[in-house]
């Protein structure tokens, strides 16, 4: 299968190519795959574990293995001898001239930006590129995956993102201010009916406009925010509380990590949300919102080696208070990248079975999964499973 | 409703009644308490929240007020206002005398016992005089819960507990070396059709004749060993690793806690099974067994607050390993008193839909929940409130 | 020994003396209290542990044991026995008017204050009526402590706080605007020949203008900022990477509390300083900056429970890196108030040997200790030691 | 300077090799040396920072490049370049055939070993032998380190471990029960007058027989047992307790690490002492013996990342109780491996300083340090710092 990553040479994209090109030769096991699980068997038919890979990008190197070289020197994430492995694969990898409309001052600090606005585009004529770079490799087994840099808040406006035609009114008519490159990376692939999955919490395909697009074109689409760390955590313990009717007190998440993905999250969160008092994932669980603290700090010397600091206060019989501490030390784009595939694989699953619009039962996958309310780990992989044999 | 407690001047038996008095009164709320949850709207109708509360003991005390004092002093586990507001009606509560017959070192050592087989009664006799005591307390709304001290392992004879007939014939025949207190007990309740829950790792019904005898007598039963602390965590995060096909390559499970209670539970482990180098529960979630350690020492400035140290080794995708470590820091009997109670209500609950023998689907109160391999906090849950669901 | 608290109905201070009469009527034993250690024989001939207490507050309360009540309702901070043991003491304790000029919102918001500015007083007149205060109550055997709430940074002048002629021209030309209640209160301390403590991180007593008047009166003071919590631990720890030429790469504190003082702290913390990138202590001790995060945030239920959460992330041998985590789980006011029973002693200790000025080899009680460079908890251990001998 | 090592190719030694040439080499700057703080300023003179290596061993390996790159393989514990980058000079260093007498099933578990006692040598002839290599390599500058495996307890006799005569007629007489492999390698250290450090717990030079050797020859040793990981941080931490005369209810001491190392002392250990309730270090610490649980446990996936959790219960003011967490993260090896070198540059030092016997101001780098009480690690490099500076 073919999977087209929108920031082709972050350090998701570059660790799920290396890691795919390894499984596909057999020099790595699928430990992380949650589509190759026995519960996943006979998904292979649909979405082999072969692959090619291509992708859009603002920054510039010279192919995917420089890019994954440069990751690989800040945070050795896995054994140099892997990447080597694969080199001659990843220096085939060139990726296209993004668009970094809108991706905010976070975007900017990544350097010098090669992109297609430089050259004065509007909206259709950037539109009409990325179309072109993604037809010239997409076949009918491909997936859009989306696992570029955090934009900020979409601007977002009724009268463009509510529906589909106020869409292509914005994009005629090049009102850039309610454009983002997040959605019009999405526009392209729906409107070429090739499965997208958001990896970010940028828009993506989550407006109305777009996922009326989607059901008109019938293809499956999913998203929002990969669940890799202490929300993956947190969202399977939660419940703990909640069945044994234990009150949650409070709910501490403290995170930290390095890198630019952990300055720029940092100063956003910072800007935004800096404490926020009310946590939805705890609220959608419990039903009500104990008080909660989740925060996102600057730490450089572990890049990405993200570490969070999780203490939960809860009361239990008789009104006496306990409490319960974690410590997840994991790195992130090694949790991050396989599930890339996984969901790369489930849409294409999808498509093929002639599902469409929001699959909603993938919502496993993500912190903000896109129509449901279903955050409880446990129960959107029974959910998982299910659709999936429902399906087959 | 009536709960009848084995042990019952414990520190979890002592605790469940001041609590079970105290939410009869509206003094405290029902945090704790997993029936009070709305997914079990219903279940008052049959096991409301009033209660009287006997039981067998083998410690002298005047009173359950007088022995929750004690457990009061040395553990702080609740306000002691509490203690006071339910005084009188704990007062009134006296055990009867019971049976600590291959009861084991652990339990001798709680000082001089107070305890039929003083009398040199034949275990028929025993088990008469326990009938007569049970007889005199229960009604049509009775349950019997133990949460007396473990006992060894059952010296196991297929001839005397592999049917009932063989049962029959070791008391009869009154082969003291086959019996052992809690079988007695369990015996008593089944064959005078009261249900019956085994809060210890103890045998009590879990034994082929017994569960021969429930049948026969169509009533219910459930058990073994109460899961509250470190691996009610372990059974809600373990399958966390599994979904998302990381690999475990080591969960260490250090626990420590003072006490009796303690003290016993630390010889029994340490000579049994120090390191235990196949968890179960990590096997039955996994399908493989980890590395694993499983400890239990005494730290007697705890006393009663049990401290768990969970540290779990994992590998993910393309090799590379991650860590995770969490800190338990509950009130052992404040984790434990409601689901006792639970127990008893869902087994009531039961009984009046008509329901006998195993009632599998109450595994999720328990860490070796009889005739199920489902150990995974959440599908037990689920299964738990489904059950409810369809029987109600 | 007599004990004037500015401050009086704090936790802190409330605490303190129910201890203090609980100690000298042997009651409890000395635990917690450093000057009682076998090192300081011979400190009870000159600061015996009986005590009177009295102080300055702004909040209204009948007296000390309904302060001291009203803060054992929220934290249980120690065994409810205690505090009738001494009740008919504490209720004896009436703290006098104090004054909160420029004490900031944070005071502000604890309520209706009680305070001297209220009948529109000038500078002299309020350092009259507190002079008048301290001194119906001062023997020769009296010292001041300030633990009252933390002002905000005092708006420096070298006119006024740069001499003591200055400090005393403000008085009386009452520019309020560069007044504080702590230098008024450590003013009149040191004026009287009173040796004054300073427990908190507010200015008091480390201007010019008061050490002048210290070396003038001959009187001994000490401070700023009991060290309690996470600081402890932090200096008496970061020497060890020191002394093993381990190169530390950054080091997380982050804090939780609850109660007032958390609100405001975190308040004051948010505005001025929310991620304190250079450490002063660990500069100290480095002799470089490592990278540094240091964070105190709101959690209500914890109370005065503070707990602190450090990682440090080091770098050994031939560029290998590690890690090593802390959890401290304290109760604030228990190990801050024997500490400042201790400052009080040792000033007066100091009194009666004729020392006088700013005492820096107390600076092991001190966050920011006056005058000295030494962080370090056991150099500044030996360093209090040695002193105490020297001067015995 | 040379530094012999008998275990030569065990993972501390061949990690001080690798990290001593690169230093010498000047690719790695000194993190992790102690003896390259400032405070040791001029010790170059006496012990350059330039080395040669040698040693004895038992295990087969062709070259101590050959037995790195074993241990390089199961632990990654620094970055492979700087191991090939000193790859031909560790080619170069081939150790001379060793003695394990008397060092227990640990040892022999290592595989077929290459050992002096193969060709039935009587112990005058083994001790000839190992004179002899070490005699071909040493020069003026040469340093003996112990970093072999941990023998058992040795088979104490006063008649010939009490007295250099003894010693010897236990040679001549060839009494081999009573020998053990460390105290022949210390014994012929220094009676060729080589100062001889003891990285391990095994007796080495600590009987009193060699001391007596040590002060005949006027030749400087210091040993036990390398203090890297848990004891590092209770003996820095521990103090601060005391200081505070904060009363330690119970300290539990938990450690898992992988390896052969990590399987023998777990054996080791468990036989002996599993719950050591009488902590020496901290008995030494406090005047009195807290509880206290000191274990270590076989955890093969860490390897030699030895890992620790330790949870202080302690009391302060008023009763009050309270906690204190800590994991340490590290490797073995990185911690132990540059302390191996201090102890070969302070000892040489020492010896051109004229002073001999035990270095007991050596204490500092020591779990078990010989001669003294002084088990704080503050105090100990106080200690060690003031010794360097009047003999310099
Ligand atoms: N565990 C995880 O790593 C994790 C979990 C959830 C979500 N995410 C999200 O995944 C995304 C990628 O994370 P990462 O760690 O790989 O970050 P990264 O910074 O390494 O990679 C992002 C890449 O996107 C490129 N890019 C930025 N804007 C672009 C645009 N408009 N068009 C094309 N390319 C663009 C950047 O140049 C960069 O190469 C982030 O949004 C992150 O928040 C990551
Ligand atoms: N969280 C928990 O506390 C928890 C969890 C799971 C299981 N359990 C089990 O529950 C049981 C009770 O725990 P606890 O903490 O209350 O212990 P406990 O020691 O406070 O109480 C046990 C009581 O049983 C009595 N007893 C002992 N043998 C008896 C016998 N043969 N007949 C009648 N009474 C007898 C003892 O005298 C004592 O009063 C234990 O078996 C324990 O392992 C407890
Ligand atoms: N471990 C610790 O608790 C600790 C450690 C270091 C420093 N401190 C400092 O000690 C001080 C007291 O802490 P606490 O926990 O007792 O706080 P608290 O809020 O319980 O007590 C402070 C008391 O000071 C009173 N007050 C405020 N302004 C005043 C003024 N101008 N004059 C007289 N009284 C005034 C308040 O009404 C209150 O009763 C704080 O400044 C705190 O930062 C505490
Ligand atoms: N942080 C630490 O690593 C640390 C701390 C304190 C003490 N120590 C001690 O240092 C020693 C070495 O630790 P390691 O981790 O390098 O272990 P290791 O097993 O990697 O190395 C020990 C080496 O000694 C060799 N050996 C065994 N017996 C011998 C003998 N009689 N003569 C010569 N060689 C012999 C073995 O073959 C092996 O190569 C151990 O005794 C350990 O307890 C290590
Ligand atoms: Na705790
Ligand atoms: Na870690």
């Amino acid at each position: 299968m073919r999977i087209w990553f929108i920031g082709a040479y972050g350090i998701v994209s570059t660790t799920a190519m290396a890691g795919g090109k390894l499984i596909e030769q057999g020099r790595i096991d699928t430990t992380g795959l949650v589509s190759s699980l026995p519960q996943f068997e006979g998904i292979e038919k649909y979405a082999p574990l072969n692959f090619e890979f291509g992708g859009h990008e603002v920054r510039k190197a010279d192919n995917a293995y420089v890019a994954a070289l440069q990751h690989w020197e800040q945070n050795r994430h896995f054994e140099k001898e892997h990447l080597e492995e694969v080199r001659s694969e990843l220096e085939q990898i060139r990726a296209s001239r993004g668009t970094a409309i809108n991706c905010g001052s976070g975007v900017q600090a990544l350097g010098e930006l090669d992109i297609l606005e430089n050259e004065k585009k509007t909206l259709a004529e950037i539109v009409e590129q990325l179309e072109k770079d993604l037809k010239s490799f997409a076949d009918d087994d491909t997936v859009v995956i989306n696992s570029a840099s955090t934009e900020p808040l979409l601007n977002y406006s009724e009268k463009y993102h509510g529906s589909l035609d106020g869409f292509e009114e914005m994009i005629e008519n090049d009102v850039k201010e309610h454009a983002s490159a997040s959605i019009l990376y999405a526009y392209v692939a729906l409107k070429n009916r090739i499965p997208y999955g958001n990896f970010t919490p940028s828009a993506g395909s989550s407006i109305p406009a777009l996922k009326e697009l989607a059901i008109e074109k019938k293809v499956p689409h999913a998203g929002n925010d990969g669940k890799t760390g202490e929300t993956l955590v947190k969202t399977t313990l939660a419940p703990m509380f909640a069945y044994r009717n234990l009150k949650v007190l409070g709910w501490m998440s403290y995170n930290i990590l390095g890198d630019l993905d952990g300055l720029v999250l940092s100063h956003r969160e910072n800007k935004e949300s800096k404490v926020i008092s009310k946590d939805k994932v705890l609220e959608k669980i419990y039903g009500y919102s104990p008080f909660s603290i989740t925060q996102i700090e600057y730490f450089p010397s572990l890049v990405d080696n993200k570490t969070a600091f999780d203490f939960i206060h809860f009361q239990g019989f008789m009104g006496t208070q306990m409490k319960f501490y974690f410590i997840w030390d994991a790195i992130d784009a090694i949790v991050a990248a396989p599930l890339t595939i996984d969901i790369a694989r489930f849409l294409l699953f999808a498509k093929k079975k002639g599902l469409y619009g929001v699959i909603k039962e993938m919502g496993f996958f993500f912190k903000s999964p896109m129509d449901t309310n279903n955050v409880n780990t446990h129960s959107q992989f029974v959910e998982l499973v299910e659709w999936f044999r429902e399906n087959i």
